[in-house]
């Protein structure tokens, strides 16, 4: 009954198959070879356009190093309050970009709005230098708390980032299960509705360890090459990457591993529903299932060999309904997660 | 015939099984779970002591976040002006330390030596802010151009640095290769001679992407947590890379890979010395080879399908002693380097 | 009428001549001169202690500077949301730390609390890196709305930091208007209340170009003189900043020229009081005004030669009690402001 | 008999009556008043074409900021071995460039040359990330060491820059003495011979404290304002730097201090000329002369109240000829040098 996160689990089978077949022979380092190539092709094709794509260590440095490259003197990014880049990767973004500045913005259920996002905005009168200055904007999709930003959400996101001449940004390390969630293609997700740079992230989804830095538009991935390399993010055996993603996307295993975490979600989230000591703090759309449960009942699930996280944040949209005796579980699945250990918990709950 | 370099190699075939072997099951991430700790225990025992160990994804950001645990303001690191982090780092040291210097350093034979060492830190001298100050002395082991630094060496070196209030930083991005050249243990080469933090390399000798910063002394690492973290370099399935080091050291693997890869140097180096159409530049002394042909030698041996690199600097040692038409090739080997490969080479140049 | 900024203001007159005669003659640059040591001496008699003491080019060079010697990796400083260094500064403080993080903390009327501090640090868990982790506490004095944190608050705010292990650093762009207003002295009103470093301002007050950075403890220096120079911030005639401070603190100027700004105020507040068109947002306890007024009545004082600012944000602690018409007016006042054009400002408010 | 440095001296009598008379009345801060802008105006008239000026604090700023505005990531910036912001600003180009690399270069008597400037470019290949890339060329302008670059020395270098795509800075910290030495117009020593961004200096030729950043092209400045704010480098009561130039302009004064200068530094090496006990370096082209003399004549000049630096380097072009127990003097005049100090001087020689 591990629900602490996605990326306790290991590498899907198939995934970890492909690697240690590419074990073998020799490949041009740094990601100048045959595999490497392939794999930028499949996400053209995926993307139906000519992308950019990086890969890249980390989810952090994914969403970094977009930043960097987004960034100008005196630039402030703008994403929501409870964002990784804000609150869970120790200030690689201001550090990497050189010292700029993230605005937190608030929003319902961990989704910037246009009205939030414009109200920050303006903080930044034009031509007054000693505010700084807006550079990008970011948005999680999936967000940290398991809700998802709709394509209309994304498209009025991207047209405010626009009115005020501001790129879009998507931290997609839960790309997959949003994308899955919506029944939309990556087209659709991204630079359909306006998306200029895209984190995508394939660890918490089945690989070990595969990120990618993906520009919708190469042009603005010229200086990138240079941005990637001087920050220590250019693996010399790079194919290890490729290799990964190539079974990743092979016959759709990526929506297949996303849609059995958002099912097996859906399966915990009628347990709880269907318990009489706990209830859903909102309605998960991805892979993540927030229950408000009494600290007591938590005790006992974790004795009962379930794991999974005590939020550190009651969102404003519940904080008034819950009482005081209550605290908020974090549980997340993966393609990892069988449906017998998302019954055994349930049967814990009733 | 490939030559190119030992990250054109793929992995050996008991680290690929090991993580594939790994690949099932849920662990704790960002290092800590049993396996990752398990393997920080092979690492002290392997340097007889308490060391303390952190995983990054680059030899590059192993070199880079070193130099930034050791920097200071207005700080400077002094390294040989062919050193990977002077040549092939695109300003990593510069950019992650927050714009530390390096000063290149002259040393026969990609060396550096207490003399050179002292002259150049003269230039900096105590409490005049305007030059800035040294911070930190680094040593490529081997070295970029094969050939290694002996214990004394290192000793001498490490006096030199210890007599300038300076630590000393170990880029063993071939640190095996150069143990078992000398054969030293890891302690003998590291802290018995004055080395302080040792970038340590996995990648290069048989891993697809495992490379380690380890501090001698644990006390040095109490920022280390947040300098790698902060620069996008803790990995989230952190036991990808600790289940190669588990192979990589288990039974003596890594240093057998060494000794082969130094072996099948030593082998190419017999078929220079005995061709009528090339001569060694100096005599190898890890798993890197230098001969000098003419240009159009070279030629035929890439038509042939020998790939190689053609050195960009011709060392000074030399220099005097080439002819004009003559060339520098650099010839490396590894765990996948193959005696018949080798001996083809030599028949090319018979 | 001009009540735009204290920076509106050239030098006062002592001040200028003092200046003019330090203007021939030759002297050791880069401040080690006779001139620069007897004012650095005048600084430790101030204070009542050994301290160091820095000239800077900017209050924000002061700010930022001081962030950046209490800065360590993942570090994260915490100021009101309205403190210079977080609305003025155009991430300055995040550009010259490598990547810091400013914090910005509530707090009513321009002053963090104890409470509201320590509610923000605790979301920096300890040994969570993740999240980064606290480095230094800021306070402004005064405020940047013409408040001033008493003795006991900022004792206080001092307890608070110390229990959590963070340095305490003061603002003091108004560190005069400040200290007269509460009657202490300077040793009285930084470190016997737990401050250790402060940006010591003389240009608002008096001078054309005099900024210090002053450590309470001169240990914890040791690195400055490098931070200073790296970010070019030493002057070479540093003797042109000495000379105005010696001129301001010679016979009390600087205190007397405070007393003068501080009774302007007090004298507009009057006016402010007794119009029917105007009332107080809050009460001024240094050289600021805060008038709300009509937005016709603003632009009839601007019509008339009134020169002030419209403040951007309406404080939380009155917006609930101003009306949709109302506009909150700064107005500051200086050792240049005359009684003569506060009461032309009163006359038209009548 | 103070020959020590130009900053040594104070503010010329004329520039510092002006700062004085501009002590009272009020005027916008940050620059936005009637008096920067009219010496905006200057600096356009002077250059004989519209250009974006920036005061700063320093020549270190300026030289930083400079390059920090043609940075860009992964970059190098070329200056001479010798150049002060390779060997006097603590690093501050790396540091508030955000890492970018200073590549010394070689070149007879404190000059690049086309050759040796393209040879250094040379080592970084177009589209190798491995070694970073070229950012931007800088001139020292007069050099460290008092000599000039020749109109056509300017314009060969500019054009090596152009064909490799690089801009061209020149620290003009001595602007003004390279100026009337080579008789030429401020456009014919910068833009009309190719130079792009000028550090502009004032302070070493009598002002107390006046730099500029000037761009040549205002197009290239568009995120200067934001660079300058964000480096705490934008003054509050601007104009203290303004009023100093509106006098060192008004009326030539500023060509004859510098005249004034180099004239003397030409007297005192007919003293050494003339001297059984010294002999020049070489032939002085600005205001710095570099006598060189035995070990107790320095000692004895010295003792008889002279005031000089020992200079750190003996240049190649000069070692081979020194002897063993000679010492090479750098003596600096300036506005404020007396032809009596320097008979003085001139006497003790003979």
């Amino acid at each position: 009954m591990i629900f602490a996160s996605d990326n306790w689990a290991g590498a899907h089978p198939t995934i970890a198959e492909n690697l240690a077949r590419h074990a073998a022979g020799f490949a041009a380092s740094y990601g100048l070879n045959d595999l490497d190539r392939a794999v930028e092709r499949t996400f053209c094709d995926l993307f139906e356009r000519e992308v950019a794509v990086f890969f890249v260590s980390t989810g952090t440095a994914a969403n970094a190093l977009s930043m960097t490259a987004l960034s100008r003197p005196g630039g402030v990014f703008f994403a929501h309050r409870d964002a990784h880049m804000v609150v869970d990767e120790c200030g690689a973004v201001e550090y990497l970009s050189g010292g700029g500045r993230l605005a937190p913005i608030d929003g319902p259920l961990g989704r910037i709005t246009p009205e939030t996002l414009q109200a920050e905005i303006d903080r930044y009168p034009a031509a007054f230098v000693h505010a700084g200055r807006p550079a990008a904007v970011s948005i999680t999709q999936a967000t940290e708390i398991g809700t998802v930003y709709g394509g209309g959400d994304i498209a009025a996101i991207a047209e405010t980032a626009q009115k005020n001449g501001l790129p879009l940004h998507m931290d997609g390390a839960r790309f997959a299960n949003a994308l899955v969630s919506l029944g939309l293609t990556p087209a659709e997700m991204t630079w359909k509705r306006g998306v200029d740079i895209v984190s995508f992230g394939g660890t918490k989804n089945g690989c070990w360890c595969a990120e990618a830095v993906v520009f919708m538009n190469p042009e603005g991935a010229r200086d990138f090459p240079f941005i990637r390399k001087r920050a220590a993010q250019l693996f010399s055996k790079s194919r290890f990457v490729a290799a990964q993603f190539e079974a990743y996307f092979r016959d759709g295993l990526w929506l297949e591993t996303a849609r059995h975490a958002n099912a097996m979600a859906a399966r915990l989230a009628g347990h709880v529903e269907a318990s009489p000591y706990a209830r859903l703090g909102w309605r998960p759309q991805a892979n993540e299932v927030f229950p408000l449960v009494r600290r007591d009942v938590a005790k006992k699930l974790e004795a009962a060999g379930a794991v999974f996280k005590l939020w550190h944040v009651m969102p404003a949209e519940i904080a008034g309904d819950a009482r005081e005796d209550e605290v908020l579980l974090r549980l997340v699945t993966s393609f990892a997660t069988t449906p017998d250990a998302v019954d055994r918990f349930g049967a814990l709950l009733a």
